[in-house]
């Protein structure tokens, strides 16, 4: 198994997900729900937000990945994500996690696990405490920000691949993308400033899925869709700059990037290593 | 009964909208919720976004129209709709349904049918294969966007309005907008790019409701609202176009637009035709 | 008692809110859920949003302030609202209290009355026929947006203070803040245009929660982060002016001028009047 990974390998993931305009089925927080909509759509996806107990199933049926989302999780909700992990299970579609603010709570563990405990996802996206916690390491989530270093968390990521014999990543400054067959990506784009607008990470979780859903290399997958996220997070931030622009114009230029990106910009500015671990 | 429409009787609706500021009940999908309260205000009408069960007559008892979407539905919400159906129907005051994801699931099916049996929708909004499955036609919705041509629909729009007797606007590259009188109106702007925003489509529905409040002839007011919405989205994308900027920018610039549209550019802009079908 | 307050003063609190970053727990609406959480980080908050019995008071616990807002309550809604705030009263963390709507149904004026029996929060933020309505006055609210002018409801606002010995502020074209130290500030900064995008009152509340969290003093707090809001508000909208947008532009403009509001744009700007009431 190679490890090497070309920037055009990436960049044809995104003309792939432009292309086909994969379905993604998202069980999603209430915050982040709209955001994340516009996110799939301005790189090309076709997101479907559907929670109610009768048809998830059914929608899981007709999409090609499934996003769960626990951010803003009550009992209907995690009870919606289990039938409908239960359905992509059986269908064999591509399933991202992203287990917001494990740690805060005792409740939000327990839903994980019992996540968990259904079926195991294709990928699990999550900042540092919440890896950590989700791999069973004691820490204490503030909210739903992480309190821990990236590198901290990489012991966690490595037990928590070899639990789910999936694709792990850990967001934060550079992001560590790691698998079980030992592949190990770093990116290191991105922006402080992106932390400073809601759904970011949640959409970086969306749009794993909907790479996912045209790239049957689910670590490969996951490295291009945090790539082309980081990159023009990046790009978007250095214009807001220059034009003493902020945050809120931040939340809508990244959308606008997401569209409109280029392989040459996107290339340019990639800052990707890969390694094995 | 003549089908004589003027670009300004369709501007004098958007003025009385922004006079009278009418006040629209919402029961809409968790995702489009924040856009369409935005869309209503920059509009110049009132949004309410209530659905419990122990106040939705009460707020509709207060409102000049009820708009229900189905986006996001669940047995809670479909409750909340027949509820405020029930109750907007004692008031006769307009509704407007919006059937998104018609035929995705029969869960959703079922429940739009539920809501016809109620009461019957003063309007009913939707692209071309939601238009088609509410109206009995067999088609596969592929999520909540459309898998059908407009042009396919036109059959299914017409049955749909001998049975609601009402007013059926099936939306696409072009609008149609029909009525139990036989009246056609066909309208031709807007931009592909509104489809790559989540909540448009559900803004237009809102928006239709909140000029049935204003304009006691339905069709006209239907019109008139995606007649506005038209012209805004493609002016607006236009704008965005020469700036390089994409989607994201979009979304906010329809919002600009709608406070701001004046009736040189409306008119210019406008492409409207009727005729009886 | 001194009743007097610098414009320096109000700053070192918003410099605080950058500083130590509270983490805020919303129990919000479903409209401004988003548009709260993006405001708070914009202002250099944390926000969390959780609403599930299970965690309501475990996430409480972690949070130094407390926000309920019940624009889009029902009954699981308000039962998180009163778990959250039982939780708070025990941890002596600030509590503010946004009673959207009140006066609209009964269910509102219920849910309200039952949450104050509850527990009295530190702060009522509400606009001027809300805040008549939950001291009890005769008035009748047009959905959730004011139908009386701020002096009508001062007398109110003087009942509501002596009623929870807490804050009370009445927004409106001039802010009212009132305490039961007799302490009564008025800022007249900000702009008509906030009024057409949803969730900026509800945004404001939500700032105070961030202040209250650093400032103890919730007066004062409240002071601060209504002024904060006003002049982020009058500044963001003369330029959106100056450039031919709208209401759209401004939604945007406001998050980033929160995060980038220096010291001497905002005591330039300050229009604050403080007297014993």
């Amino acid at each position: 198994m190679t490890t090497n990974l070309l920037p055009s390998d990436l960049w044809s993931d995104v003309l792939a997900v432009r292309e086909h305009s994969p379905l993604v089925h998202n069980i999603t927080n209430l915050v982040v729900i709209n955001y994340n909509a516009n996110s799939l759509l301005a790189a090309g996806a076709s997101p479907v937000m559907a929670h109610a107990h009768e048809e998830v199933a059914d929608m899981v049926g007709i999409a090609q990945a499934l996003v769960l989302n626990i951010g803003t999780l009550d009992p209907y909700w995690i009870e919606s994500m289990r039938l409908a992990l239960v359905a992509a299970s059986k269908r064999g579609i591509p399933v991202v996690l992203d287990p917001v603010g494990a740690g805060a709570t005792a409740y939000r563990n327990e839903s994980i696990e019992l996540l968990l405990k259904t079926a195991l996802p294709t990928v699990i996206r999550a900042n540092a405490s919440e890896i950590m916690r989700v791999a069973g390491a004691a820490v204490q989530t503030r909210g739903v920000d992480s309190s821990a270093g990236v590198h901290d968390a990489l012991a966690s990521a490595q037990t928590l691949v070899q639990r789910t014999q999936g694709v792990v990543c850990v967001s934060g400054p550079t992001d560590h993308i790691l698998d079980a067959k030992r592949r190990w990506a770093r990116l290191s784009n991105g922006h402080e400033w992106m932390t400073r607008i809601t759904g970011v990470g949640c959409s970086a979780t969306a749009l794993v899925g909907a790479f996912c859903a045209v790239q049957p290399d689910a670590w490969r997958a996951t490295v291009a869709a945090m790539a082309l996220l980081g990159v023009v997070g990046e790009v978007a931030t250095e214009k807001m700059m220059v034009r003493g622009l902020g945050v809120g114009s931040l939340q809508i230029a990244l959308l606008d990037e997401l569209q409109l990106m280029d392989a040459n910009t996107f290339e340019r500015h990639l800052k990707l290593e890969v390694a094995p671990w």
